[in-house]
């Protein structure tokens, strides 16, 4: 269908022509190190939300960087047309760079690199998760803009500066701006194909409650030599109550923890039994070879369709070189659920510190902090728009776009369901060697040029 | 007997009229930050032991510092007259002052303050542990000198710069300069009283074992929302491991860990039973209240008779402020264990290596680094010096001296006996409050003073 539209047909000459400038901007926003969960970048999250913003106001948007209690929120309108209006999300906040050792060239001075194989990628913070994917749409705009003076539909942007830290204050914001996000359908770009060259539309996402849970004992570090076999051990009672959140088949031992979790349907499991997602094809890239979760299930449903527990951090003691013989008066721990189903994110943190409260013996005490607690969610598989979109990657990519479930956690689709009564098209373009969240993240410029060309058939697909 | 002794008289007036030039000498020890386990102080361990061979040499003492592999060790040795020769061991070298943020005063500039109950104590890393302690016994030497010309017998200095990452270059440094160090009674200053009006001998001291393990999974961190559920976490194989090592008597799992370990006998448990050592007197003062060690046993078994195993550190994954989903490729824990009777240290590193060893899921390694390894040591009760020391230590305190066991380590000891043929005699003026190794690390006056008097009362007691 949209292969055969004229109008669309120059738009995409267009995206061709200006592959080199649109990776150039790409690069310059890349350069701001927004990174929302240190407290020292907040100007730098500012930057970042205010390039956005100018980029967006000459593309012809009405376009502004908004305050929150926390990292600002870019949001911009086209001006309305009385057409279809469609609500696109990314987030300019990126993960900590941290180990820098291991990075080959600065986190913060994108660089382009050809992979072994001979793929180019542009190298940085954030290449993938998220502005480079964010750049796919607003290139698929500039575009349009350039070539007919205007998108095939009407457009509003909303790009915030907090997903990476759970997304806090962003419930509250869509709530105070419904009238301004109004829409008919919302599109979000920060999630994967299926693999290098078959596009997705991600139609599931697990949840998350994230917990930092704080023990301590003594009143002080103590000697591990004159207080050692007496006093209790922080790091020791840690350990014991992560060690205690799975049993030995590798579920998750909280009480009511799978309450809500739905049993994949037979017929859908033989389905991703024959995408051939096995241990080798999953794991292999990473180095390992054995799948760690719930021993009755396949790699596919233990990242998709099954809740998880991880620890994401620990620390405590002494974690200096060579030895220091403490008993230290706290240690520290990270962890994170992703829920899928019916899972209440409060009943779980609730269950969480129910049982590491339960767990604490005498003289020792726990704190908590909650970072961020959304639901799972799942799109309805007959949403027209689904179809449209789908449509609009199968004519650039050749391939039927698959629908596939999605681990990670997006939390801002569930609030546009709640808050604005509207559906999610999650259509990405990373991949899974992309390592976001880790050192030398990268973009592959194929999804970045084709994911711009992709976005620029998707706005015409959904506006007819 | 010594307290009619007429010269020794004069050298006690002495050390009271030099006590604040005394403590001046001490604080421009301290304020050198010679902290061994950190690489980049390694210039400030050469200059603590250049500082203290200055001061012996002051005193008459033919002194010098010698390299090791490690820090240098300062030897000094008067001039032999024939007489019987006692041997001093410390060390210069001090634990890391992190936290930082916990110190009421920086840890390197020395200051003396007033105690809540009046005491006053000069606060400083490295005040008790152990250059306070060393300096009471140069100060005695100082005193005699000037009094007298001369100590009152034979005396070889031995002060390193590696006890507190487990001594690893001093027993081939001891087998080295056994003649330069041959004597025939060894003394170390780095133990306690009994309470803060009580002298104390130790008698017996814990052996150690210190490891450092690091658990490996996947080649990369990874996204906990697209991994979380399949991929091996080495924080949870790590916390598994160490909730391991205790069984719910708490008592150590290790295969064979309990070999070696001698049983008290009835005697000696009913007194320290009269010691009324409950856990309130001993946990009290940092916050606690249970013992936190093997349940059938008293609080004073488990820190001095009882072989232990604590975790001293431990770190992986995020642990910056806020969350960040990844599952870290590694995870690392410092422990320790503290030996008892026969013990064998090699073969207790042997067992928890093997232990981890066996304990790994697929696809996780583990690398190892050993941190000091030394058997626990016991004095004879009937040798004559300890009587003669014992009874110095009386005319001091007015107080008979308690002959008591350390849950420390002090792995030089066990080579002074091994290598030299020599017991060691361990006389320390340290109290419960003194937060070695914590922040704010001090050491009473009254320890400073009088026990530079006790040393000058037992270097007179050795001679006789």
């Amino acid at each position: 269908m949209s292969q055969h539209d004229p109008r669309l047909d120059a738009v995409l000459t267009r995206i061709d022509a200006d592959l080199d400038a649109a990776l150039a901007r790409l690069s310059s926003w890349l350069r701001i190190p927004s990174v929302s969960t240190d407290p020292a970048r907040a100007g730098d999250c500012r930057a970042a939300a205010a390039w956005l913003q100018r980029n967006l106001a000459e593309l012809g948007f009405e376009a502004s960087v908004r305050d929150t209690p926390g990292h600002p929120v870019v949001l911009a309108r086209t001006p309305g047309a009385g057409r279809r209006r469609a609500l696109f999300y990314g987030h300019y906040d990126v993960q900590p760079p941290e180990p820098l050792e291991q990075w080959r060239s600065p986190p913060f001075e994108p660089r382009i690199v050809t992979l072994d194989d001979g793929r180019r990628a542009i190298v940085a913070r954030g290449a993938a998760d998220d502005k480079g994917q964010v750049m796919t749409f607003i290139e698929a705009c500039r575009a349009w803009k350039a070539v007919h003076g205007e998108l095939p539909l009407d457009v509003t942007v909303m790009v915030e500066g907090e997903e990476e830290v759970g997304s806090p204050n962003t419930p509250a914001f869509v709530a105070a701006h419904r009238d301004e996000l109004a829409a008919d359908v919302a599109l979000a770009c920060d999630t994967s194909m299926w693999d290098a060259a078959t596009p997705a539309i991600t139609t599931s996402l697990r949840g998350l409650v994230y917990e930092e849970v704080t023990i301590r004992a003594a009143d002080r570090d103590l000697h591990s030599g004159l207080f050692g076999g007496a006093a209790q051990n922080p790091i020791r009672v840690l350990a014991r109550i992560i060690a205690g959140l799975h049993d030995d088949s590798g579920r998750v031992t909280l009480p009511g923890f799978y309450e809500g979790v739905p049993e994949t349907p037979p017929e859908v499991l033989e389905q991703w039994r024959g995408l051939g997602l096995d241990a080798a094809r999953f794991l292999g890239p990473v180095g390992l070879s054995a799948p760690a979760g719930e021993k009755d299930r396949m790699v596919i449903e233990q990242i998709q369709s099954r809740p998880t527990c991880d620890v994401n951090g620990i620390f405590g003691g002494y974690t200096g070189p060579g030895a220091k013989t403490v008993i230290p008066a706290e240690a520290t721990a990270k962890l994170s659920f992703r829920l899928v189903g019916d899972q209440d994110p409060l009943k779980v943190r609730a269950a969480f510190r129910d049982y590491v409260l339960a767990s604490l013996p005498p003289d020792c005490t726990a704190t908590f902090a909650g970072h961020g607690a959304s639901r799972a969610i799942a799109l309805p598989f007959d949403l027209p728009d689904l179809r449209r979109a789908a449509a609009a990657l199968e004519a650039e990519w050749g391939r039927p776009a698959v629908t596939i479930g999605s681990g990670g956690s997006i939390p801002i689709v569930g609030d546009f369901r709640e808050l604005l009564g509207v559906d999610t098209l999650l259509v990405g373009f990373g991949l899974d060697d992309d390592r976001i969240h880790s050192p030398n993240e990268k973009y592959d410029l194929t999804s970045f040029h084709k994911g711009a060309r992709s976005w620029a058939r998707i706005l015409a697909a959904l506006a007819a």
